[in-house]
């Protein structure tokens, strides 16, 4: 199956103790669709100025991805920039320039009208409703959101959230929807909202999994190498997505595994800057990777 | 075997969302004794004032905790104020008057003097080496610590670290002992200190083992009715400690299962003003909660 995601692209400027790049190329549906085309067909619905580098579409083509859904209008590429603390605690926005990003309205070429699987990155809800509006049938529908459109356009949210699969939320924006202070209680109130699965991102503290009256946790893997956790979410959502495009499959213990797809594809995109990481996954490289996520769990039972 | 552990008791007032307590029975060794009675033979090695309840006492040596190393003396009895934020993100000192506690020096009856398995809750580490001085040829010491030792007393914490096979921490106490700011770092430098085992607590987000060069992640158990986290790093030790003790085995494979009675201890004790949930603990609610646990982790594998 193929996947469609509907996000930003971006040049992103950051700082780690590890270093800085500029001008580096970044943006939700970017991180996505590399980690996603990993396991699956991928096709981008996004925006780009005129001065985005043919040499970062060609990036993205070269891994096959389907860029007939960005659009390159005059202007300035959106533009990020960052700063990390010494040890990734805290980060900080030096600056946001939404440029052409600010009037994206997402389009869906003809040709993707038909994705089976589909990613709403982090845009205005209202705009996520407009894709869903422009896709055909779509048997599996994730989306993002953020704080912004919590505190911001929260009624706008819940219509979207009322015609989704599976949100994928951290823990400051699941207990800022759910208006509560415990993973439990928060994944109950936002699956009443609509989606029937919560992926809930903990960082370097695993995902929890939350499916009908079911709850799981996958460890994130243990680095002791972080260069930039820069797109770790949407790469997380990336992986997990590609993995049920390839299975083709929607179930509890599909869900389970693409946890840990998505986990291990974003061990890897935060050993480097921007994409550079993610761009050189191989697969037997994610083997190497599971087979240290499956031994830092000890048994699960004891004789009490 | 016996378990002999050397802290605080302490009358504890704590307000939370779920209500206050006032002169509350608390201290280090009292949740430890408890939690480690459920498992093997305890005894404590504390210091109390003359304003201690009988009936405190009698509560714990209900329990079969030997007491003998209770010394009672003129003025008061430890006490410490705090009260959590609506979601136990923050926790605020209102108060901590040590009282009778700053002048403790502990004496190990002679009784107590050939104990296997020995727990040095937080006190100073001069105080924890005098312990270790006064116990003959114990089979299995850890100990815990704070960052007032780590900041203030460094050196004497480094030549007890030298003399224990486990240390319990936090992730803040972990990089502040190791100066750095990633688990595995911080548990190799640990380990080159002394302590063969690290055992990192990170709360809710379940706890680190970390044994020669291997690593493994028990994770908490999710709860949506936490009434008062106090105590629960030591109901954690408690658990933990008493059941090397049953076990009377020391390797990686026993300190696993070892990590599992921890976190189902420490999860009823969150559940309950001061040592009051802790104390009902049957072991049929441990194996009910020991199925939970077991049941969060989805498969360790996928094929990717």
């Amino acid at each position: 199956m193929r996947v469609l995601v509907v996000g930003s692209m971006a040049y992103d400027s950051v700082q780690t103790h590890a270093g800085s790049v500029d001008r580096a190329l970044g943006g939700s549906a970017t991180f996505f669709s590399i980690a996603s085309s990993l396991f699956a067909p991928t096709a981008i619905v996004a925006v780009v100025g005129d001065d985005f580098e043919d040499s970062d579409l060609q990036r993205l083509a070269g891994r096959g991805i389907d860029l007939s859904g960005v659009q390159r209008v005059a202007g300035e590429t959106f533009r990020w920039g960052g700063r990390y603390s010494r040890f990734f605690e805290t980060r900080e926005t030096l600056f946001t320039e939404l440029n052409v990003f600010s009037d994206f309205a997402p389009v869906i070429p003809a040709g993707l009208g038909v994705s089976d699987v589909v990613f709403l990155a982090n845009i205005h809800p209202d705009l996520q409703g407009s894709v869903l509006d422009q896709v055909q049938t779509p048997k599996f529908v994730a989306m993002d959101t953020m704080n912004f459109w919590i505190d911001g356009a929260r009624d706008a949210l819940k219509r979207v959230l009322a015609r989704v699969d599976l949100l994928f939320l951290n823990d400051e924006e699941a207990f800022s929807l759910a208006e509560c202070g415990d993973v439990l209680t928060a994944a109950r109130r936002i699956q009443a909202m609509g989606p029937a699965t919560v992926v809930l991102k903990r960082g370097e503290h695993g995902a929890w999994l939350f499916s009908g009256d079911d709850a799981w946790l996958t460890p994130a893997l243990p680095l002791d190498d972080v260069v930039d956790p820069t797109g770790a979410g949407d790469s997380f959502a990336g992986g997990f997505m590609g993995y049920v495009a390839r299975a083709e499959r929607f179930d509890p213990a599909t869900l389970q595994q693409a946890m840990i797809a998505g986990t291990l594809v974003a061990s890897c995109c935060c050993q480097g800057f921007s994409v550079d990481r993610l761009e050189a996954i191989e697969l037997a490289d994610l083997a190497q990777r599971r087979k240290r996520l499956a031994s830092i769990l000890g048994p699960t039972d004891a004789e009490l």
